[in-house]
């Protein structure tokens, strides 16, 4: 089955939901959306088949299903796909960690074909209203195999992220949670931090007398509480083996400066200037 | 006396000190650059009425004397200014940190006046290559006074402040250290640590894995070490005092994550989230 040829629901037509439908129009069968906002369900209308409030609504003729809600929320709505789709379907999620969905999608009965997605773009905004047709050109999208894993759909998978302009990356589920535990939720965390410290001086004037430098460190901490919520309840056991490993390095720095040892601070800082520049280098 | 007839000699010709260059002439009377990189000097040389490589040579006929070099060779200069101008001059610097910068020019004999300057941009990059005309343009330009502050210099500085577009916000040196302690140093090293921490993952995968919340969070652990260690070495009481403070956040963050405390947790990220939105209506 092509990408022509497949009738594709999506639950969830917030930012990574309602970017999808605009950048899979037109490359697609037939395009439904679930979502529970009647507003968004508006806004979605004019750019597809069918639009509906609840999943059950929905279901009928549904190929490929896209869970693209809260990681919790895919987490209850893949555990209950067998009452909506009594005789399977094939299933891929956008969700922003994958151990517990992976799980859930290894436990669906054999008429499912299941596999997890993460797309690696984001912005500070969320919802429908800040979906764009570009929101994945030329992101990652990272896809996790489970025991419902099927050639058929990965190759769907693999022409949808080709369509919406994406490159894939395969990684198991253990090792995905743990590279975004590194390189988001940590980050999530210590931005959070950060503006709570500097808030906690109340005095206006901070903020005239901050820079660029902030405007970046601090951008992760105006990321959705509940949809971050999700992700730590769900990420707990490899955001917390990060955090320490964080912790213990900002502690070497803390130890360098009380110490005033300026010639290991430098080389200290020398290294992190070459790693952040081989990063650099690496995403291009 | 006004800018147009002020002869002005800047002293370090980097990404401050050269954007400084670009957006002030044809405003002044006469601009010359001293630095001790003869390439740099090249580069400036068709910009400016007279550069050299030594203040002692472009001493001569100087009204205003810009320091823009790192803070301890600010602090360096400041205190040897007395033998490059008998007579005395105006100083204004653009030191990262003010604690000390201010000490030295307070001790400066009487026929000095001299003002502290922190102009609140700053780029990843560095070095007169990174210079652009509008760095300046709409950014805070810090401005501390001490016991060498006379009225006439202030109006001077407040008028250069204006040619290049920026705002002057007045601190007292211990307050504008605090508050880049917090805004800027402390984001800084939790860049590093962070970086540190990520590679310390040792999978180039990772990289692939990371999106741009990730490159806004580290990007300041790509800032010039030298620089960054003038900064540290300078700052280190507030700088240990706010990482501290932002310590003591990030440990409440954990122990709600250890016990899984969905419901405090939810309320300390809606907590942040609304100081993230306070803080970008404040700056507009």
């Amino acid at each position: 089955m092509s990408l022509q040829q497949t009738s594709i629901t999506i639950v969830g037509i917030g930012l990574m939901g309602g970017s999808l439908v605009q950048s899979l129009r037109g490359h697609v069968g037939r395009l439904a959306c679930v979502d529970n906002d009647p507003s968004v369900l508006e806004l979605v209308r004019p750019l597809v088949d069918e639009v509906a409030s609840d999943l059950s609504t929905a279901a009928g003729g549904t190929d490929l299903l896209v869970l693209a809600t809260p990681v919790r929320s895919i987490v209850r709505l893949v555990r209950d796909l067998p009452s909506y789709f009594p005789d399977g379907c094939m299933v891929l999620d956008l969700g922003s960690t994958k151990g517990e969905i992976g799980q859930m999608m290894a436990a669906l009965p054999p008429a499912f074909q299941a596999i997890g997605g993460h797309p690696m773009c984001g912005k500070e905004t969320s919802g429908f209203q800040a979906a764009v047709p570009d929101l994945y050109q030329g992101q990652t999208f990272i896809l996790c195999r489970n025991s419902r894993t099927t050639p058929e759909l990965e190759r769907l998978a693999l022409e949808l992220i080709d369509v919406v302009g994406a490159q894939p990356l395969y990684l198991d589920p253990d090792t995905h949670d743990a590279f975004v535990a590194a390189t988001s939720h940590v980050p999530y965390l210590t931005a959070a931090a950060l503006m709570r410290s500097v808030s906690m001086l109340a005095d206006g004037r901070v903020w005239q007398a901050s820079a660029s430098g902030f405007r970046d460190s601090s951008r992760l901490s105006g990321s959705d509480p509940k949809m971050m919520l999700d992700i730590l309840m769900t990420n707990s056991g490899p955001i917390l083996a990060q955090l320490s490993a964080y912790r213990s390095q900002l502690a070497q720095l803390e130890t360098l400066l009380q110490a005033g040892d300026e010639a290991e601070l430098l080389d200290w800082l020398e290294r992190v200037y070459a790693q952040y520049h081989a990063y650099r280098d690496a995403i291009g």
